[in-house]
């Protein structure tokens, strides 16, 4: 796409909205609104946040240029006025948003905009895709990078990603979910996210024989190799060709940091047999490296069955999330600002009940158990309640609330942190490590059946009782 | 992401073997690459190509940056000599492609390179990547299309896509597949594909009372109006609103041109409730525009339960095509050139038999039934083999070579077209339109039993007896 500035990346609702909100005035009013989800992808106990550094740069340019209104007006629907107004639109409200990595659940505001409707109406499906994307990967990366139990897992997926954003900031995503790095060249020069590779097969079809390619390749990258042994043969012919370059090159310099790459056949099987084979020719310091539609029930699968995997280079089943590519986040107004300043909450009911709304601008608080450290519960309150960790909290499940929890010895996070205020960033954007290590760090708090793949444990979201009591009454005034 | 060159989206090994075949003298032969996948998504019985645009324009400014090369250069790995070679690089080879909107087949080669050993490696990813995501939407989009049964499809899906370019470029190969628009409004402004929508709740939700959001829409858009009757209650409420604002603000101007959007809730009844209240009040001309986790299983489903519905917002089970989110095309090397010119076929083996290549620099032929009008079969034949429409030809399955058939009074199309020549584009880009017509004629040509969704009958695609015996000589060599 040939296009920097991607405010018009929005649906064309927004837009007749927002000449709507203009024309009658209401663009001056404050609104808020809330991203979050419903169902955690793959049916796993948490996601992982992500996507923010892009919608803060994003915001920074948010501006509509003069072939945008010059379309805008071919469409025959917007006021003149409104389009003036456009043309010096940018962003002035507030965001709040948990920082990426943060592990997050269902119905919990990741992001939270307090913008005139204009303003908070037209980044709807930035924010939202940018939140959505990123998440979906990260998550899926963080199962992954989990079932490989502290092997390296590195992205391979560029080719078969949904776009070229895909590929680039899906890798981004997938390095905060764990990856340790990605094939993606570009990721790398953009975002640092350390990018690496082998070879395609090729490079072996390149040359009159195997072996040839594999001599040329260890000359060339002594440090830095990994020969693709599955070109014709892995066991006859490109594990014994392997084994041949790297005593006759690389074992004579004294290096000892490389690997063979398996990519096609039973992954399980070749890589017993490889490590029996490159054990033997006293080669045990070579790693082994397996790709091939891996994702972490099949990284799950071969570990039980004894392969012999130091690296795992996950391709398309990471960069779609192929088993469950949709992460639903949406982005619902839960309040306006009367003229006086008063925040009155709005809500969203529904047929189906799972989409109705939880109102109100709110505040997110995540308890920890100051003895073990571990996350016990999060709350949802109203933006102005305080909670004091020294008195007994009591907590309850707002979809069976006779089911209650008084936590002590607790420390209370508030999770969400400002982004912009009055259109200015006040947040600095943490470095892409750090990222990765605080999401690593804030996984190791949740309990072990929190992270189960399968049927985990459903982390406590509750909501305050002031904001059940809203919650309620709101219900009440739609039925009547 | 900030970038327009996109020479930098390549896996990371393609630099290092560049870097490789330029010090080995290896760049300078040219070298032939099939893209080609090997299984239709969700078992259907065709694909639909796309993203050949992209392609040339991301091979038109195909180069690499000052800031490319020092980024390469902190990496340690690349010869000085190679760096220079990069700062003047650009693609000079041949391109050959299906046009897009063209239905292909597994096996079958839908976009081929011949260039230098270097060029032709360094384009590997962005060319997959662009046909898998815009294969992938496009095939999907044709199924849910299809589905619809003439209805009309919209594509809805932005905030689902993954990234910017899987929802801008995404809903572009929605509309190659057949979606008549979509909601997403830099697809409309950059590449023509008609933009529109209706309302979110949070419209609906700033106002007073719901018949006040929907008078004022009516009064602001009468030309174009949907409005969304699911934010309190759809029958109690949302349709007898929106049919008051239709009759008060709508048919006394003479407008009968209004749809309402059912977004929630059981679709199949609600829409023929709906119709029976709408019908009842004499509003029959009011279109029902149903959204809602749509595919083109539950649009079969409703349509069969006698659903009322004339429209179809399909959002991420489209733009993600969440049932199988990958498409899964490959870029192999199917022959080198000698020094002298000659073309030397190469082929991939595998442990995996699906996956071995089909060898040579080749062409591809589509047989259409002169009476009929149908497609009968496709043939994989070497480059300089000419089909003689006047002669019976035999063609065979290349996995049960006993099963033959004779065609006679047919037409031979060869798909491919010369899309770039010495590096020079050649080929003129149809627009957007002009490929949707193109996209549902050429399907068209396929017998029903190819176009079933499920379990269809599987078309022919055979390799001529030349290349069949090729491809059986070099596999006999690896084994030997």
């Amino acid at each position: 796409m040939q296009r920097e500035n991607l405010s018009m990346l929005c649906d064309f609702y927004e837009l007749t909205m927002s000449n709507g909100y203009f024309l009658n005035g209401f663009y001056k009013r404050n609104t808020y609104f809330d991203v979050f989800f419903r169902t955690v992808p793959d049916g796993g106990g948490f996601a992982i946040a992500a996507g923010l550094e892009q919608i803060v740069h994003y915001i920074e340019q948010l501006h509509f240029e003069e072939e945008d209104i010059e379309y805008l007006r071919s469409k025959k629907l917007f006021d003149e006025k409104f389009l003036t107004y456009l043309r010096e639109f940018k962003f002035t409200g507030d965001i709040y948003a948990v920082p990426e990595g943060t592990p997050v659940f269902p119905n919990e505001p990741i992001l939270t905009v307090r913008a005139p409707a204009i303003e908070a109406q037209l980044i709807e499906t930035f924010v939202l895709l940018a939140i959505n994307h990123q998440s979906l990967i990260a998550t899926k990366a963080k199962r992954i990078v989990r079932a490989a139990q502290g092997r390296v897992v590195l992205e391979f997926g560029s080719r078969r990603a949904q776009g070229a954003d895909g590929a680039v900031i899906g890798a981004r995503a997938a390095y905060i979910g764990g990856c340790a790095g990605t094939a993606c060249t570009l990721t790398d020069e953009l975002y640092g996210v350390p990018a690496g590779g082998t070879m395609a097969h090729s490079w072996v079809q390149m040359f009159d024989s195997e072996y040839e390619a594999f001599k040329t390749y260890c000359e060339l990258y002594p440090d830095n190799t990994t020969l693709l042994v599955d070109t014709y043969n892995t066991l006859k012919s490109g594990v014994p060709n392997a084994i041949r370059a790297f005593k006759e090159i690389l074992l004579p310099k004294g290096i000892t940091n490389f690997a063979i790459r398996l990519d096609s056949g039973d992954i399980a099987y070749l890589s017993r047999q490889a490590r029996n084979m490159l054990d033997e020719a006293g080669l045990s310091c070579c790693k082994i490296t397996a790709s091939n539609a891996l994702d972490e029930h099949l990284i799950r699968d071969l570990l039980m069955q004894g392969a012999c995997i130091d690296t795992f280079g996950v391709g398309e089943r990471l960069i779609t999330a192929r088993s469950a590519p949709v992460f639903g986040g949406v982005y619902k107004l839960v309040a306006i600002e009367a003229p006086d300043g008063t925040i009155v909450p709005k809500i969203k009911v529904s047929e189906n009940t799972s989409k109705i709304t939880n109102p109100h601008f709110k505040k997110l608080y995540r308890f920890f158990d100051n003895e073990s450290g571990k996350a016990l519960a999060d709350e949802l309150c109203i933006y102005d309640e305080v909670i004091d960790p020294d008195t007994p909290h009591t907590i309850f499940d707002p979809n069976a609330t006779w089911k209650t929890k008084t936590l002590t010895n607790f420390t209370a996070k508030e999770l969400q942190v400002p982004i912009f205020k009055n259109g200015k960033r006040v947040y600095e954007l943490p470095s892409i490590h750090d990222i990765q290590a605080y999401c690593t760090e804030q996984v190791g708090l949740l309990w072990d059946e929190v992270q189960r793949f399968e049927n985990p444990h459903t982390y406590y979201v509750d909501l305050s009782r002031r904001l059940w009591d809203i919650k309620r009454l709101l219900l009440q005034d739609c039925k009547s």
